[in-house]
């Protein structure tokens, strides 16, 4: 099944779309945050007219398990070039995410407006090179096995016990069988990577978004993504993950950036 | 008149608050964004009944003249640790705000929690060794009256034509009249800094901002907070403004970042 069925939505009322959280695209039952990102994300473009988000938040309120869901859009401005919604998304018994958008078309890009660029895409060895993360039963989890994830050998020996001391993973991310990442694919690639505390003296432990934005700055190049997702502050009791994400091209195609717990030793 | 009362609602119904956009919190005569979101802030902490924004993300609708706003608010998800709640800020003719944030309780820091901290506030001047940023009538703006800004010299003679060819701006924020900075202020703190591309080769002109998310990890400590903020990516239309808040302890207590559209050359 492609990643546009596994995310796909179907009109059922004014504003309001049905979907599906598919078994298989869970981390110990949990369905992976970008994968229901993407879900809430359909039903956004279709609710705004604009194929693709610009800068998409989310809240999470629960966790999602497999089973039929509910979005409820509400458009607050449509513009020129822009529309701004609201989805709340809902799974049988809860709801289980909030998310808050702008929309617009990137199908056109503006190529004279002013540009610059200070940084690029992370220093990676071929995909080839790289850790295949495969998944197993718990870890690592079944989500891995519904997209392409290569990781740079040095960030990716966490399961072996060794931690590089620095809250930095990079790696190569695409979608299954060739098919294209598009922006709402983007939102997924968001969460794809392990959590960057891995590589700390934390626990291997879940470390829970409260919230995720994604900024899309372009639609992507065929081919692989090369993806760096980072941490400079853990602290208070919280976390940021900043990551970034260059197509084939070189093209900086997004930017996101979550709040996350950070994950206690047990007992 | 302090923040406090100018960024006070009143409940008028369930969910429901009253609020006032002073005149004099504006730049060329659009009340300040930062501004707008505290207000939006103040109700959605009595709406939560939690007094703190952990993370907050502001979509910007219109821009806002002064004169009364309505804000509704409606919690989610209300968690032992958490709340999170959306709010729509009308004008008397359209809404100009739309926000989702999760608010807490930050009174008493997780000092147990494991710490990385990878960088520090920014290196300036004492606060009467930076300039100034007093208001004109026009530029720098009436809202620099509002509150007190001491930019780093080297990043703040734009006006002069002197760029430093680094979209990067340094400065100390503090409220007037030694008002303490609350939680809620640090939303204000968040957009109160000029442009970072002023710095760049582009049009010293109005930067629209998009988004504008901000991440509150503990209360500030009394007294000047050490701010900065930097744009690395110009590109496709969009820049990033990514902005890290010091209190007088050296402790980070918030980060934001936003999106905005690249200023165009006029014509």
């Amino acid at each position: 099944m492609s990643f546009a069925e596994a995310t796909a939505v179907q009109s059922s009322g004014p504003g309001r779309y049905a979907g599906e959280i598919l078994p298989g695209w869970d981390i110990a039952g949990n369905a992976n945050g970008g994968y229901l990102l993407s879900i809430a994300g359909r039903a956004l473009a279709d609710a705004t007219g604009r194929p693709d988000p610009v800068s998409v938040t989310v809240h999470y309120l629960a966790p999602g398990a497999a089973g039929p869901v509910s979005i409820d859009t509400r458009v607050l401005r449509a513009g020129r070039r822009f529309a701004t919604a609201t989805a709340q998304l809902h799974g049988t018994d809860r709801q289980l995410l909030s998310v808050l958008g702008t929309f617009g078309d990137l199908s056109t890009p503006d190529r004279d407006a002013p540009t610059l660029v200070s940084g690029g895409p992370p220093e990676l060895p071929a995909p080839d090179d790289c850790s295949a993360a495969e998944p197993g039963e718990l870890f690592p989890p079944p989500f891995m096995g519904k997209v392409e994830l290569r990781l740079h050998p040095d960030d990716s020996r966490f399961l072996d016990g060794v931690r590089t001391g620095t809250a930095l993973i990079r790696g190569w991310f695409r979608l299954r069988g060739d098919e294209p990442t598009d922006t709402i694919a983007l939102l997924t690639a968001a969460d794809a990577l392990p959590p960057t505390v891995f590589n700390l003296d934390l626990p291997l432990a879940w470390v829970p978004t409260l919230e995720l934005t994604a900024h899309v700055r372009r639609r992507p190049a065929p081919g692989w993504l090369a993806v760096a997702v980072r941490t400079r502050f853990v602290d208070a009791g919280f976390l940021e993950v900043d990551g970034e994400f260059w197509d084939s091209d070189g093209s900086l195609v997004a930017q996101s950036r979550q709040l996350a717990l950070v994950p206690r030793p047990a007992g």
